[in-house]
């Protein structure tokens, strides 16, 4: 592989590639069971937390300083949604963890920006972790991938969300926020802590919608001209769909479980809207496995696109040798000193009148064989 | 590959291809949960709606515009089907939707045409999706299959149908309506909900068969000759069983829930027939395992094809190679210009009477001990 | 591939081949369910019905030609198998199936001779759908399997088994019957049922002993020298068996819901009986199962033989060419014409006295070299 | 293949060649369910019956020739195993299995020897079939594995073993029961029966360490020089997984139900030993998973051994070929016999007084130039 | 292969090595179940025995050399630790097994150090089994991987931990207990025994990021140039994993046991801990199949890495022999003797005066269309 080709090769890198482990984060072993050390990237200069209050009547937005501020929204008998940005200030994280009681274990995971996503319960809150996987349109018409975890904690009357970034992920969900008559201001924190995660898992039918152009994009390059670029390609979006798929798969098992439990946290009627996010999950989850067989389709298209040349090549040699190589011999025949003078039997056909236009018959009949018996093998 | 294989490359496409997914009418993210908007492709003008009124001793056929016309054919006894053919008027399927208090998120399903089949339980109404996939014979006897989302809900005392198309999916039980003795007339709105699935999922053995002769066809073409065509046939025969799959999987644990769960709307006699349904689908799902097997199987032909015939055409240029290249080597030999005037040790065959046959004869021999070997391999 | 291997293509069809669906027998879509509808072939010129009747005291045969016949050995208080043979009229067919007030959807499967077979519990009966798979030893030694669907109906007094031809599947039953020791004249109905299909499942065995017989065939053919037959062979095993699972596969779960269930019609100690049969089936399911990996290991045995063929074949062409090219390079070099009197450099070995001998020296010598290369790479 | 390599063959046969099913012993099928009837081969001269008679205080071991004669070691409170070998006089057996009240079923799965291990219930007896897998080491450090059937019939009072042979499986129990603290001597028959089977199931690790050993052994030769004869040994050891597989597998389904199971004859204390049993068939069968996936990598490295040898074949052709073809082709323009007397254009190089080493230099140059390349291509 | 490129795959083992069964230590068959011998290697001297006794107000060590030292400490109401290093010695060993009544199946499992991870309840403890996997960093920047069975008991009011080296696999848990407010000095033995566990799951994640960056260093070797020595890493690769897998896998049911029975000796408290044990082997367990399918995508990078190659090598070939095969033959052409002054037919061009370069311009125009053939089929 030349230089040019290698540079290539790093221009198909995966699109999840941000998402890779960061194994210099790494915590050391045999630490405290509950330490909360983060393992993310700090994205922000400082943590920021936002209270949003709401009801029928009223939606305020609080940014506060001190998780104390808050004090008095929760009091009220209105929602309350804190959403904080920022992981990297374990301090000031713990002054709200300490604040809601949530348990060590939880604190440790909403840092440990690597979880698999998941749902668990706890006597006095349901924690929810997921993955953001969101899209840019990049300048060249690329698609660039950038993901998150967010930890969501759904409390009796407070939900609390966690992000590293102050990516505007939640913002479809400020603006219906803002409109009266809608059933996030109606409902209770349980259908907020729906709606958050709703949001997210939409955006992944649009990780799936890229990943399924680049199948297509692929798929027309191999029939056009299987080359190693394709193959690059090929084990990228393996690469990209198995990172996908540990960012999905194990959500349904968790969604799944909020509706069978019977959790007092959760009503009855958010329940309907949580079976169709797990149809949604569901729905991504299929969609995986079909592009996943489709990329193991791409493969075996490559490699029989590579035999098939193969075959093309072999036969262009097979047939100038073949064709050749018996004529270079009559040639070389008629190359031959042998002293026609000592013998009638010596080369006679030197000095035959028609000797010359004798040999290149001889050829043409062999080459016309020669070329009957490729016809025959529809070789052409 | 030249422009007469590409094209031909497109001829070969997914005989599905019109139910790939469109992105372009992809919702946004974060929208309202239960948000009708319609994803599919406007078919029809307007939305048509048709009831048909029916019990053991009358059966009307009562197009309207207005839902509010349908009100005395659902206070009387008689059992109801309202037909709503057109997908794209949302303001109109409101309508519909509000009369009978359907939840937003079914109004939502109904318009995103892209839904895997499911079966979903309300309070007052059983919401059941499925994909139709109807099969045309084309001009060229090519199949052309055609595919649509269907929704079926089922209330107490009324049917509801929604499609995009008019197409004539449902007209072998309009037929069967205007007999007064079957089970349609007198059963109640749970046989004719059946009955419409029924109906869609006996399309899918005429899918089956069209992908089955498919399988043979290109079985024959592969073991006749090899060529990158049928490669290209048989990862479209991939796409469709994949697609195909998705479009009939998830729909047996729907109907098995119809048949297990204790529901009010479904009466025990339905059961029985839904369990006929429910074996149809398995049976529907295990030809599609082993069609997929079959395609498996298809490509380790095709490769071990190639395989052969790269081995033949390597047989061929060996055996040429191998027989010529020594005899052009003789031919050199007695072609040297040594000088056997200065010494009897150069090149005296030059000068021996019987020099030339002599040559000849050594070309024979050596073809003949070449020939004898290949022979013994069993190249020929 | 010329005209005789074609023929020996059609010479290795599946065993199978008379099991396949038969396309043109399909029932059109959105017909009545229940519809019976006869998608086999007509065997017998007309419908036969036998009735059995029996008890520890006496076995009757009696042949009859009206269902109402029956009626007698019905009501006696000794069991009853009526055995129907011949499925092509719906008509008669249609009185038996009154008579014993049958459902409809049963009515439908009897004459749909392409079920999967299964086990259905209807309020009166017992219905059981099995595939016969019976080996007839072929002229030349080949064997040919008959495939056949059988329907058992089992009743609180009576057993129906209905099938398409006259095959005498049953035959051993017939023998056993006129024994009066044996368990089938103590024993109810329900184990005339079990016995009926524990005959049949016997039959497995010997198709899976004429399976293993051809891998274990193909398996020393493929190690002697692999062809392009082979291949055409494997292939058709994997449809074989393909077509065999489906036939078994879902019996196992429709056998274990006999023993399992808690049904009227099938005693306590029929079910330890029923518990071998299950054995049975297991047994042929796992062989099954390791046939079919057995056959992807001879597909790989294939491959990887062409691959070594491939081997060979280029190592002959390399070794060939490898020691002549250079020699022919050689002689080529004194061929060449340069013109030793006008210069001392010009080709001087031409005018040398041990000129020849020196040339065919350095032949020799690169031989040897060649050769010994080669040995050293253990290509001999 | 020649016949050297085709005896190498053979000597590569599966180590577990002895279990292969003889369809030659197949019972012709709708037999009488429970009619025995011996399916293995006759390996005693006559049915050898021993009592072994024990409890804490004795143990007596007593050969006996009638069923009859066991009647008081039955009666008295010691606990009794009657050990049967040789299975080939049914008339026998039937005293022994009538004496005891043996289901028909059982008796037929006794003979049958080529049965799946499993574990059955009946009400005065469990019935155990399992398959012995006892290695010995053969003459040239070869290893040869026997397979038998045994049978363990467990009783309220009694223990029953059947085997085919008079190999002396259970010798370490005997030892055992010699001494007197031994928990075989102190816990009731149903500890003696586990005694019997954990006995078999230890051979089991060896006959993995044979496997174990035979993919190191092919690992190693792989990587040395991979061949034809190597290929033949990974079949044979695939072979030989699938066998072994189907001799344990559905023991641990078995085994498993005699721990849950409520049974009378099986104590609490026994089910502690019966959990290890079961923990060790799970470890066999963890490992047999385990070489299956060695023998598929032991495959993949076989055909990319061989990959890379025809790389290496073609690369050398291809060196060789493009360095000598150009020269051979400068060989040949200067060996044509333009008449350069009559233009000065015709082959002036021939009269060139450094002609000769003019071509020779263009021939070094051209060689330098293809060396040079080849090295830059790495392929040296 | 060469002598320096079996070095090199000797150089390539899997980390895991050390974890290879040890034939040699296996136990003859038929041994009294429960029978202690040690499986092992003996790394340590003698056995070495340490008492942790510890409440929220102490903590102190104590090394004895007497089992019966513990007395005093278990007697007491602090929680007590006793930690056992070295395998080899059964009589001391059994006295501490004794002292605690461990049922002779656990003391068979301590000393039988290739045992799968499980986890078993006792009446009076629960005997867990992992596999420590620990990371050294070696000389040359390559990793070391060590592998011990680990051992753990948790009775009432102890804890026993045994193994086989005194490696300080659990410094970081002396560490904590050292701290007076830990929850490890607060809490009962369950949560030490938890702690020592995840101690151990902790480091798994290490050995999966050396096995990911083994997978990223081949994958750019194999995208830079496939060579031999990448498949046997890749093969090694996969032996690892497959050795990871059975290390860890079963520890998932044994952990997920102890979350879901209800068991005197696991408090509520510590079951969330071990709800997040069993969340990071469930991780662990996820990113192992992923790699799984990584090192399987890595064998077909390879695979077409090498038809990429050959597809290269028969180019250049092709391109060689189809350019100078005719030249050559054009050259044999005019090198025949024919004798022009016979007849004007006899190769006239000789004597021509622009003969040689009309020869010469004839094979430039070969050449140029040769050279225009390649670049339409892009083979340059
Ligand atoms: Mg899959
Ligand atoms: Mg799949
Ligand atoms: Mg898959
Ligand atoms: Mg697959
Ligand atoms: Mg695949
Ligand atoms: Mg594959
Ligand atoms: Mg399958
Ligand atoms: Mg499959
Ligand atoms: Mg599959
Ligand atoms: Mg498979
Ligand atoms: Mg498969
Ligand atoms: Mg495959
Ligand atoms: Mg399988
Ligand atoms: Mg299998
Ligand atoms: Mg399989
Ligand atoms: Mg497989
Ligand atoms: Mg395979
Ligand atoms: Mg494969
Ligand atoms: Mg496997
Ligand atoms: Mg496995
Ligand atoms: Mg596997
Ligand atoms: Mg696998
Ligand atoms: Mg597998
Ligand atoms: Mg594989
Ligand atoms: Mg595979
Ligand atoms: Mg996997
Ligand atoms: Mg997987
Ligand atoms: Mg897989
Ligand atoms: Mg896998
Ligand atoms: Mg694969
Ligand atoms: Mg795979």
């Amino acid at each position: 592989m030349n230089k040019a080709s290698k540079k290539a090769a790093h221009k198909f890198q995966s699109i999840f590639s941000s998402g890779h482990l960061r194994r210099h984060h790494r915590k050391p072993p045999g630490q405290v069971p509950g330490t909360a050390i983060h393992t993310g990237v700090q994205r922000l200069d400082e943590v920021l937390m936002t209270v949003h209050d709401f009801d029928e009547s009223h939606y305020d937005i609080i940014p506060i300083q001190k998780i104390e501020k808050s004090e008095p929204f929760l009091q009220n008998k209105s929602k309350t949604w804190i959403q904080i940005r920022g992981l990297h200030d374990i301090e000031k994280l713990k002054t709200v963890w300490n604040y809601f009681e949530l348990h060590p274990l939880v604190q440790e995971d909403i840092v440990s920006t690597s979880q698999r996503p998941k749902v668990e319960h706890y006597p006095n809150a349901v924690y929810i972790v997921l993955r953001m996987i969101k899209q840019h349109e990049g300048d060249n018409g690329n698609y660039n991938v950038q993901t998150e975890q967010i930890s969501i904690v759904l409390g009796d009357n407070y939900v609390l969300s966690f992000q590293e970034s102050d990516e505007p992920i939640f913002d479809p969900i400020l603006k219906r926020l803002e409109l009266t008559t809608t059933r996030l201001r109606k409902f209770g924190p349980d259908y907020l802590a729906y709606a958050l995660a709703d949001n997210i898992v939409d955006h992944y039918f649009y990780a799936l919608d890229v990943i399924n152009e680049n199948i297509e994009k692929i798929e027309e390059e191999i029939l056009d001209d299987p080359r190693e670029e394709q193959l690059q390609k090929i084990h990228a979006l393996r690469r990209d769909l198995i990172f996908f798929r540990k960012s999905v798969w194990s959500l349904r098992d968790g969604i799944n479980s909020l509706i069978r439990d019977d959790l007092p946290l959760i009503s009855t009627e958010v329940k309907v809207f949580l079976r169709d996010l797990y149809d949604h999950i569901v729905q991504v989850v299929d969609s995986m496995e079909t592009n996943r067989e489709m990329v193991f389709g791409l493969y075996d298209m490559y490699m029989s696109g590579l035999s098939n040349r193969m075959n093309e090549v072999m036969k262009v040699l097979t047939i100038i040798a073949t064709i050749f190589i018996p004529l270079t011999f009559i040639a070389g025949i008629y190359g031959m000193n042998f002293n026609s003078e000592v013998s009638p039997y010596n080369l006679p056909e030197l000095n035959w009148y028609f000797g010359y236009p004798f040999s290149l018959g001889l050829m043409v009949l062999l080459t016309g064989g020669m070329i009957y018996y490729f016809k025959r093998k529809s070789w052409f």
